[in-house]
């Protein structure tokens, strides 16, 4: 499947920034929120990887979509749609927080960026929370608007990020708490920036909503960054999963509940606040995971993709599955997430790992993020 | 884009028959509903159109997923979220159905199979329809189980498909209505073959619902198939350009109402069923469309593929949007589908297509399912 082309179509949405991506040698695409993600640009994962750690990238990641919500009732369905608590939060401020359905499967994790009191953007992973949204709004008759705004993210990741940004934006940017957000100018036009993004190496989320400003936005960037070494970039697979950071719709899908997810931490379980899920997530909570995720570290040359489930497997048992896997240069070992049964979960507990190239490799669990 | 490849990850899932299509040289891929679609297999579009119109074909269209509704408010639901009355419908029919929100925007364009009074899969393109479901039937109370079963269509189409599926399933398959299901049995199992699918060469979609029989249901069609010279294939571009089919995310999307799709006739408009988006389809309904869905034929060389929407002009003035475009070798010249505004939709209005190769192309309005 790594061999085969993505076919264009109106369909899968091009973001503004793809002219930009195209020039830079854009190589491979995934697909998110119905839009295009850009996954590489001719190098290996690898020197991207190293580059990550110790320069600065721009990052299209447009595919983050927003879902808005605005009006009397958007403060009433953002806190029904997450066990986080919300109820301190200011605007300004980024949170990181699971979704869950009524039987605490999880739905989604975004991060939810408080505009204003009754004015939230929830920045998602892969799947239309809007239609779960505006389903829930329109059951309960709730006064809200509930849109897509015309928002398209690009991230700047990695350890010269405050360099690049405060040449652009200017000194300020430094000042930007880790999960905070300020609004600041380009050209003339206020713009919301966040200290966020996918990576572990520190950075910037811009929520740019004006795509007219996409280009400019990116030279901007791009030529500052000439004196950091910037390149472009992407979410890197294996900084990823060495930082433990969990993927929607690889490590978890609505088969999975937040507490095995380890996000038991960004759910208020005490009944103060109330959201959908609730009373499943109580009692998931009392009970205690069956399974939880975890890091894998396994024997062997390079592994391949991992585009389905791989099982992971005791004395010929299986014991859970890896859902991301790759090759670590640093650790120089093959890494993996994956979800483990409670009882093999144990940092050092040997395992064999079932790749879809059909090798059986040796390996053992570890604990997240992984440590050298 | 065309050029960059499609990076694996569990989170775009396969589907199980992704061995035999990828034995089968599969070549570019599109991903619907978080699940590959395989698009060619290193022939040219052109020899895959001339080929459905003559034999037979089998599609892998595991991507196209079924949201179940199933208990005491399934049938509710299920016409809750459609504006075409669902009242006689009967149990092995399907039906195309529109899906609206609450403004009478498109959600989807479903094919809805009714299991039993009270069971329905909607077979959906690509948007999370599962979450609009949930949200609406947890916010209404009702009392509905909604999944994602592991049903895995197959579509066989082309002039020879009843022949090829009487071979495996029996002759009784040409007994099958249009639009209608039948249980058949295959290697001991009950299967769902419906007479419908998503080209007008004719042929039959089956709803394979056990993930373990996909491989032995492709051989045992493709074995078969070697007396009517069967091919891998998928959705033609050309074909379902030229008869008018529409695809959602391409042509429709939640900015626009049926009516301006043409999908007016599947609406029950006189309030004699209740469904979401019941006032403001009326309300546009009696305003009337101001756009309308067309075919457009254009000059010039083979077009390029059509990743964004293309402006049509009269006159300098933008007029309307192309969303699907390929060259036509039947009918030697460029054809696209695009919503049109109501004054330029007139079939042989002259107008100008602006390519998103930069190029500028003379054509004209006509009327869809095109013909010579």
């Amino acid at each position: 499947m790594t061999a085969a082309k993505l076919l264009s179509s109106c369909r899968i949405r091009s973001t503004p920034y793809k002219r930009k991506v195209e020039a830079l040698g854009v190589s491979g695409y995934s697909v998110v929120n119905h839009t295009i993600l850009p996954k590489g640009f001719g190098r290996s994962i690898e020197e991207d990887y190293w580059h990550l750690r110790q320069h600065v990238q721009l990052w299209d990641v447009g595919c983050q979509r927003q879902v808005e919500l605005r009006g009397p009732d958007a403060a009433r369905l953002a806190q029904l749609m997450t066990p986080r608590d919300l109820s301190a939060a200011e605007v300004g401020h980024c949170l990181y927080a699971p979704m869950i359905d009524d039987n605490g499967g999880m739905l989604n994790d975004p991060v939810i960026l408080k505009l204003g009191d009754n004015h939230f953007w929830f920045s998602i992973a892969d799947a239309d929370m809007l239609l779960w949204a505006k389903g829930l709004a329109l059951g309960m008759g709730l006064e809200v608007q509930i849109e897509e705004p015309d928002v398209w993210p690009m991230a700047v990741q990695g350890p010269k990020s405050d360099d690049l940004m405060a040449a652009v934006f200017g000194e300020t940017v430094r000042a930007i708490g880790f999960f905070r957000f300020r609004m600041l100018q380009f050209h003339g036009h206020p713009m919301l920036v966040a200290r966020s993004g996918y990576s572990k190496q520190g950075g910037f989320e811009i929520y740019l909503d004006n795509s007219v400003l996409a280009e400019p936005l990116w030279d901007a960037l791009w030529q500052a960054g000439e004196d950091f070494n910037v390149a472009p970039g992407c979410p890197n697979l294996i900084e990823r999963i060495e930082g433990g950071l969990l993927s929607y719709g690889n490590e978890m899908t609505r088969a999975n509940n937040p507490v095995e997810c380890g996000l038991e931490g960004y759910c208020q379980l005490d009944g103060s606040v109330s959201y959908i899920g609730l009373q499943a997530l109580q009692r998931i909570s009392e009970e205690g995971a069956q399974q939880c995720i975890k890091g894998v570290l396994f024997d062997g040359d390079r592994c391949p993709a991992c585009s389905r489930p791989w099982k992971v497997k005791v004395n010929n048992f299986t014991v859970g599955q890896i859902t991301s896997a790759i090759w670590s240069p640093r650790f120089n070992t093959n890494i993996a997430l994956g979800m483990i049964k409670k009882a093999y979960s144990i940092a050092a507990t040997k395992v064999e790992v079932e790749c879809e190239d059909g090798s059986i490799r040796g390996g053992e669990i570890c604990n997240l993020p992984m440590t050298a």
